[in-house]
């Protein structure tokens, strides 16, 4: 499919950055989810451009229920979100309509589509898409919260700066922190080095890259679904979607393939009458399903590549080669903001998962999820 | 899908490590296509744990293709392949079926199949699968390379021990020499330390990761499905299912987040009548779609957790705390052998992309492929 | 799927009778599709209810397209409609809220949905959502028609009363003769006939059924999945989705099972320098694939439930037997509204299997279409 | 999908009839599920050709399932089934091979998958796939019998000659005896005289077609996925891809559509703390969801292609007009032998739409199957 994805809750996703409006419909929603709209408002909200580390545009970002909801509560049928572009200067885009933007989709995309795609402000390639991800995500996120399965992230890097890592034992109180931050780290000092950083490459008119680290408790054992539906799957799938993203690690990731097995290995142990492992190298996922650990995820993000800077570039109309210098409104760092869409994305995908988990329940009478 | 993967060219898989055979449908073969059974034996062979740095297990992997195929060439109906498991021990997992090894599915499992799974051997989380995933890839590497279209891959670590990186300058001959050997590096002296690496560690009863990098050439711009099956998405959809994965780059990936934007941008020029970038940080990826330059992907591989080494661990039967000793034959390193699964399921992997990227030809006359 | 449907031209259905809105997303779109919005607003109006023949109900159903579009061409990217409803009477439904309407979902969604479907209108149920699929029929019969490809219904029998039959001789004449009509026969004063009956059964506050047979020409051969997607079974998917409709017929259908081999079967013969066959009882179709003769379907629908006799019925939430008498706006027949329904089915179906046919192109360069 | 159907219940078929074997996989099925192979035996039978009504061709018809079970009990993985081709005359083929013989795929085939395809007893397209399909049904009827669900089919017609109807009040009974049957009537009588018709053909070299009526009892209500996935629309998928049929018909279908609303309702009564309709005309089903009434569904089947008078026809390599005398050993009457596919593909469209059915339980506490 290509804006259609999930087996058993399926998003369709719809929208052009400087079109009438963007969203998206969720089918296989249960009946009977209440839908709270402000829950809905407060994860859009970190998705927003805010201060000086992000762009200048403006998006009211209302979120519009047309269908799939009654008095307040699931249908079951197809719900559908819209969101209105409200704050559109096109007029920007309209010089640079046939150059090619580098590391950016335009002359991809004319190969793909033959020119007849919607330029102005990436047209559906716009980060303005992930708005209606963040609404469904919103929407997930809530039907995961109602079985007590948690998900948050912190911004691991910007850049060169580290944040620090989870610390296992407060850990819910880390995510709940983080779940109500907008520029998410752990460590406020270096919350404060990362924003200076973004300030000082926007002043010469570059950008930066960073990474976010996602953590996922109380998700049940047996999740997943192999041979090519595993968890690490589904959740790439989604993660490298979401553009900008060039690399994603589950558990120690890269790390581990530097280790011996005897020091990655995570040796099972009985702990309150529960199944635990003494360490989580794997980040929760052994075979692709999950063992009942928390599931870690990073997704590393490349930096902005629209920059004020003059840049090499083509006419893929005349192919002639041109210069170009990029107007419009531009962040210099995406990854605080992107965070909430790696958490809804996240959130989409498990609830497929947990869904697709009891399609086997009817005619096994022994399995109890 | 589970079992299933793909949406115009779609693979299904079966088999269990010690049951009667393993094997693979393919569903959605263009007719006419010259099946070359030596290469898929050439391509299996890849595979196959040889010399001190493999398991003692021998395994013949004769393919059989029961359907398809008529008088050498593809019918266009369903291609199936049945690899019969000839080399089974099954006495050595007698012992420790109720035992989860550490790092294995064995636990995770038992939480989704309830115990029913087939324990031995891995059962189906066995590496044997990967053996139908390689002849599928074998006949996909050919449809690719009837294009033009090249794959070829190196061991880039085994521990912390380097490969060179490729020069683009003879890229030809480097993926035509790594395509015809084994433990496939592009420096022999690097190869010799990496084989003495993985004996090490044998010796000590334990296990060592690796990574795989693998390049792409002449692929056509233009391919991809935004926004859910960019070809990031499909790509690492098909590589995390591999098991033992445990992160994906594409491009620069990591070193890419900590780049500026001004760094990583890759400029377009027109060379000799060809849209090019100066650089390839993107690894030939913009927006989800090819651009024509080289697809550079690298795949990040755990230490085999079977290790011959004590180790803690529980049965979950009884939900007590055990200790392990495993026996059976196993590899201390397995990256030199997944690499031609990682080569072959990225192949897969193009090949449905490039027959969906058909799809909306027949209304629109101006597309040209 | 439930709500979506296709695969390779993917169409997500969404909205409730008295929602805010109904619509419908295409995915999969061509790019440089010349969108003709008066073409849309013609179908639109065959669907409308019109004269003593039909429901008091008036609806504007104007189409809104808000994605996919751009200066009057596709962009390939989701294509979405959104049509406002604007007549609604919701308190006409208020009393009967819990009284399951025979031969209505209202009992059997109550067991698929536990009571939170939107109940008013028969919620998504109601045949407004049809509204939608014609607008996507639109747009997919201007697509046939660019390739010459056309389609059209008649009304073949309304309760026990017959239309003409097809004369192939004048075929096209009839056809557009058909395509601009509204209560669309072959036979004018057999289309009186019928009316008179409609009205008949109005005033005795009851409702008759109907057929609709139609024809598909210029049919390129060679289209059809088999095994599973042969054109019978995806069509037959889509018609039976319709509602209201209780058998689908092929070619000559039932009668074809009564036949003997020798009179049933189509011979081949060379006319022109092109294959047809000399009678067309298979209405165009062997072993799943198109032949090249015209496409014949016919599909029956059963009279409209909601009568305002009284009847006798259930209220399921306290389990007991009731009597009902509907109130609202109810069509005494809806076969000739459901007729370009059956004609937007149908192209939407025919365009997804084209697309699908050139699946196979890319890798097999002797496939011409 | 081609050769791949279903869900979340999918099976995928592969074979020719003259190539070295037929089978299918089955992904999706519960663990822990008993296989019973004699009861697979005893379905194929029924599908045997037997007596002088039918082919002299005989095959052995024995399944092996090669992965997916382990002492008996399935996996939870890929179930394949492969069925070896041991009576193959091809010598029979060879002289028609580029004549298309009259009702058959031949030709169409041709333009789809361009003189590629296995011409030797009808390729893909011989009814002799139908095996596999038995097979894959005859685990699904096992698992819908576990759960008290019931399907039967009797011959409803041979050519003119009618059945008995189903008598509601000995249903259990009349089942029962239709499912030890190989002609598969509730009359005795009748099925004399079918017979004896079904010889008459056989001496003309001429065919007949006939009917199959199925019933479905004890379905749980709320049992469809609508808007697109109506249980209508999965059965009527399922057997339009059987071949040879060309009509399907739900509850009194055809009939319904000549009827007045106030006679083709079936109102709804508590009986026994149940809900039941006092008549059945809409076959169990209501707005695309069972309604916990019997389902009832009929398939018209065309008279065999294959007879031996001498017909015309074309050869499509030189475009020239022929004559055609079939050799080979074709059925007069496929109806008898055709009754079990029928039952399979309900069976295994049934357990799709129930394993589909629990997608949305783990969210919605309320809901209970």
């Amino acid at each position: 499919m290509r804006n259609v994805f999930g087996n058993n809750l399926t998003i369709t996703l719809f929208g052009e950055s400087h079109g009438d409006a963007i969203g998206a419909c969720i089918d296989g929603l249960s009946s009977g989810i209440y839908i709270d709209e402000e829950f809905i408002a407060k994860q859009m909200d970190k998705r927003k451009p805010k201060g000086s580390i992000s762009t200048a545009r403006k998006e009211s970002d209302v979120c519009h229920i047309v269908s799939g909801v009654f008095e307040g509560y699931t249908t079951g049928t197809t719900l559908t979100i819209i969101i209105t572009n409200d704050n559109k200067i096109s007029k920007d885009y309209e010089k640079t309509k046939d150059i090619a933007r580098p590391s950016h989709a335009d002359f991809s995309a004319s190969k793909r589509y033959l020119g007849f795609q919607d330029y102005r402000g990436g047209g559906h390639f716009s980060g303005r898409l992930t708005a209606a991800i963040v609404a469904c995500g919103a929407i997930c996120l809530q039907m995961l919260d109602s079985k007590g399965i948690k998900v948050a992230s912190h911004i691991k890097s910007i850049g060169n700066i580290e944040d620090d890592d989870f610390d296992m034992s407060i850990i819910d109180e880390q995510m709940d922190k983080l779940n109500d931050s907008y520029f998410a780290t752990l460590n406020d000092d270096i919350s404060d080095k990362m924003q200076r950083l973004i300030e000082d490459m926007a002043k010469n008119m570059d950008s930066i890259g960073g990474s976010i680290e996602t953590i996922v408790t109380n998700v049940p054992s047996g999740i997943g679904e192999p041979y090519f539906d595993s968890i690490e799957s589904i959740i790439s799938h989604g993660l490298f979607s979401i553009g900008a993203i060039k690399a994603v690690e589950f558990g120690d990731g890269i790390a581990m393939s530097k280790m011996s097995g005897s020091k990655a290995n995570d040796p099972f142990r009985i702990q309150d009458g529960k199944v635990v492992t003494v360490t989580n190298h794997n980040g929760g996922i052994n075979g692709g399903i999950t063992n009942g650990m928390p599931i870690i995820v990073r997704s590393y993000i490349k930096p902005t590549p629209s920059i004020y800077q003059k840049q090499d570039s083509i006419n893929f109309k005349t192919m002639t080669n041109e210069t170009l210098e990029i107007k419009g409104r531009h962040d210099p760092c995406i990854t605080h903001r992107i965070r909430v869409v790696i958490d809804s994305m996240i959130a989409i995908c498990l609830c497929d998962m947990l869904q697709t988990r009891n399609t086997t329940l009817y005619f096994n009478a022994k399995e109890k999820l």
